[in-house]
């Protein structure tokens, strides 16, 4: 079968490969579309805390099985041990032993890989593979809103009008919160206005800028600079979703933590998303479907992967789909 | 009356006022015994962000009225509006017209002050006016420990073994957690080694040192350090609470914040406390009256307050009580 396959930064390339033989519990799966995410091309570009070489890429993947053609299943990309602390507490993504597909155990970017069978997740006729891609990528907006647990009412403000930005929009709205999405970038704004319109989403061009307080924040940016201004616009008990790692290169005054402090804010992180997530990202897919097809930013051939990471890399547009 | 005066920094004098006016809805109260608490020394020695000048201290008080002689009453030095969203959530203490008695109000580092009788508290027999001061520093331990919800089972660590990490192990322990209090200085560990054995509270005097990993951590100290060792000490999915700001002049590495984010950990601030906090801690102070003793580390004259402030400041010893 044809792979992409990662060997190092920037080393990109298609390869022939034997076809996997699926391990104990697992089963051979025809990809029908995998998408192209953002960490993937953070990965291509500079690797990964979770990252293992060589690696065939992918964690947005739809396919199909051979013991039951014409059905279409999403893959929750992960492999818990299913018995630790964590696993128990329902939070398999935070696992030890957690195999992640793209990142420990080969992915998507292939005619084929092997998952366990107890990962794949059928997805309702009329999604479609291509837009059965988005399962993951909402699946992991839906973890981050339950991190938190917005609540009706609420006023949500979001940094990031990218794909997850906008996911981590509908699901909020989906939850009877009020949103605000904020970025510098008004194009991308644009292109997400018809979604917006039509589920009640405030845009802010402006960008980080001003504006009244909010109950929760999310960052669904690397940008630094939203942390800060993220913990100015909550109100006092107000929650930040660390949605996104900020980099380690910026550094952050205490007095952050003096704000946390007087105002019983709180920081919680999300990375990453449950089985359970994908469960509840696949129902809402199926509401959302078309409102969501302009995230499709472009359909491509497995071979044109490497001339896109670059654009995938700085954000440069929605979705790129393999199929 | 005898009042101890604030005002301005290290201007603190006793000088003789009328008696104070009860506004309405509150009561006279004729202090019993007001203990000082760092945050006296930091306003005294610095101010803070929520004093107003020319101000009578203390926020650790016990009373009594007239009409109700015999019974001492702890105050809940707090009034808040009762009708806005963060009251009507229960959560008084981020009320944004809350008046502190001892910052935004007069306390009782006098004869007397009026409260909100509202706020005031009895106290059961057998705890006595003195250690009644104690129930306000508990009611702020059992706020953090109610921010960051520790359960049964859990594994906490609590960087301070001063009088507030004392108390909130021994709230930590009431609720079934296992707990160690860790502190550079072996001397003042070993002051609470009694109250310690008989809870069942390790200690490290490694101070922030290594060890295995905890659920929850909490800082009952204003060095910035713990802040990072305490997440670096935190399992995936753990809870630091913010118990004390971290001060301004240190910068946090913004890799801490992808720690947050990778392994979904939660900082949680607390700041006060409420009313029921209030309550909940009487009822903890009339089990635990007798091994707290030790925290009362010395009875003083009102005008004996401006020669122990530098030993407060600096954290030296336990619970200085004005009686």
């Amino acid at each position: 079968m044809k792979a992409l396959l990662l060997k190092g930064p920037k080393s990109l390339s298609i390869v022939d490969r034997p076809l996997p033989v699926p391990g104990e519990g697992d089963v051979l799966v025809r990809v029908r579309a995998a998408a192209l995410c953002r960490t993937d091309a953070k990965m291509w570009h500079s690797g990964h805390r979770d990252l293992a070489l060589p690696r065939v890429l992918g964690h947005e993947v739809s396919g199909s099985i051979d013991e039951t053609p014409g059905k279409i299943y999403a893959l929750w990309p992960g492999k818990a041990c299913g018995s630790c602390s964590a696993c128990r507490k329902g939070r398999q993504n935070l696992c030890p032993d957690m195999q992640i597909t793209g990142f420990h155990r080969d992915g998507g970017f292939a005619e084929f890989l092997t998952a366990p069978r107890s990962s794949l997740l059928e997805v309702p006729d009329g999604v479609g593979p291509v837009n059965a891609t988005l399962a993951e990528p909402l699946a992991c907006a839906v973890h981050g809103v339950r991190q938190v647990g917005v609540r009706p009412q609420e006023k949500v403000l979001i940094y990031g009008a990218g794909t997850l930005g906008l996911l981590i929009a509908l699901v909020c709205r989906n939850r009877g919160a009020s949103v605000v999405i904020a970025d510098p970038d008004s194009l991308k704004l644009s292109k997400s206005k018809a979604l917006r319109n039509r589920l009640g989403i405030s845009a802010d061009t402006g960008g980080i800028g001003e504006g009244g307080c909010v109950d929760v924040v999310f960052n669904a940016t690397s940008a630094y600079e939203t942390l800060e201004a993220g913990v100015c616009r909550l109100s006092a008990g107000g929650r930040f979703c660390l949605f996104s790692g900020i980099g380690k290169d910026a550094t952050i005054p205490s007095g952050l933590f003096d704000e946390l402090h007087y105002r019983e804010l709180e920081v919680v992180g999300s990375y990453g998303c449950t089985f359970d997530d994908m469960g509840e990202a696949i129902r809402l897919l199926s509401c959302y479907t078309e409102g969501l097809q302009f995230l499709i930013e472009r359909r491509i051939r497995l071979d044109e992967v490497p001339s896109v990471m670059d654009a995938v890399h700085v954000g440069k547009g929605f979705k790129y789909v393999i199929c």
